[in-house]
């Protein structure tokens, strides 16, 4: 009998090649199997970021959504579908698993923080060796791409997702702190109008795939255009920063 | 006359040193002046992360605080001497860049969160020619060496530096969300006590030097020790995990 494989979530950071840690390339060159996320029809982000150190021959085992935003999350047949989904995602990899295989979990950013490849780790951590190999997130790709101090010293830091309710969007930004706003995409009109009525529009810098080849920033207040894709980021300054 | 030098703020991450991005590697190969910040009489953490990668000719410039924990934040006196000391720094650096070599300035972490990389960027970067390298956060480092999934979906993150008062942290704990609580170091009994108050001890993960040689967490209730290096953590989750 042979012993079972490893199973390693991957961080691949914010989208440059050259932002992998080299413990992430060591992983993907000694994976058996490398598995990434997509909406069906679409590439991984994760898997475009990290072809170059794929091995030749590797067996990629995508794993397709099978819904993404064509539904609200709070429709309950979202939360069946996809539970379904990350059920079978995990049945798949199993597999893999008990045949000794090597199984490496692509995550843009880091696995751990609001990353898909959590879902994968809930289900078959307890039953297979695992570990995790930390990214550099989105985030800190974005405001390292905008040059923005983001937090020092006494500061509070606060990560909140643009698809909360206007009225917590508008609670979080009153406490004044330093903000990232991530899951921009079709929360754009949302987000800038809460920020407007907390007074903090001008604290608010808009970065677009950051660290990708096509990333851009701008103050938010420069945005004319309300649409924005998915790996788009907002970052609210404290307090004004003093050196 | 030759063109002024490059000033570049090198995330190194959290510790292990395989946690470099292969950007951050090149980064350390190519720089003529490696900077990195100490107290006086301990090596730098950042450069015993990097050490591994460092050019043997590279001309290293330890920047060596004239204080850190002697004195309480809101001293004046504090404030006075570290502001003169990053004034030193980056007329140190100054003479470097225009002399025209590239100067990286090493980051335990990522720069531009909570990094003393900051005070010098905010100093040079409209002088120079600047850019900044993120990297794998100590938070990141730690939720990965714990394998604590921190957060998902709709959760909002909060990142609270254990050095403010008692009253602001149980206010911070009381929202309910997921948690990370930097700078331990002297704090944690305070921020033990506030966590008991708002009824989450046992939501809380303390990890010390998460992804280094001697890395260990455990249970918040299981740390009978108040003593805490300055690179240990707590990880707060927020409502239970679900997949």
């Amino acid at each position: 009998m042979s012993a079972c494989g490893e199973l390693i979530g991957v961080g691949v950071g914010p989208g440059d090649p050259e932002l992998l840690t080299l413990k992430a390339v060591r992983a993907l060159q000694e994976a058996d199997v490398v598995a990434h996320f997509a909406k069906a029809g679409s590439p991984s982000t994760a898997r475009t970021t990290a072809a170059a150190y794929l091995r030749a021959n590797a067996l990629e085992l995508p794993l397709l959504y099978p819904i993404t935003t064509e539904r609200p999350v709070a429709d309950p047949h979202y939360g069946t579908a996809i539970q379904q989904f990350f059920d079978d995602c995990a049945a798949a990899l199993t597999g893999h698993l008990k045949a000794g295989r090597t199984v490496a979990v692509l995550s843009q950013g880091d696995p751990l923080f609001f990353g898909s490849y959590m879902h994968i780790h809930v289900r078959l951590a307890k039953q297979f060796p695992t570990r995790v190999i930390p990214g550099v997130t989105g985030m800190s790709g974005c405001w390292s791409a905008a040059a923005l101090p983001i937090a020092q010293g006494d500061d509070v830091l606060t990560v909140v997702p643009g698809t909360l309710a206007h009225s917590e969007l508008l609670n979080r930004f009153r406490q004044g702190d330093p903000a990232v706003v991530m899951k921009i995409g079709r929360n754009l009109a949302k987000v800038r109008h809460a920020l407007v009525e907390a007074g903090r529009l001008a604290d608010a810098t808009y970065v677009e795939r950051g660290t990708m080849a096509d990333e851009r920033s701008m103050p938010l207040a420069e945005k004319k255009d309300d649409a924005a894709p998915y790996f788009a980021i907002l970052l609210v300054s404290g307090r004004a920063w003093h050196s």
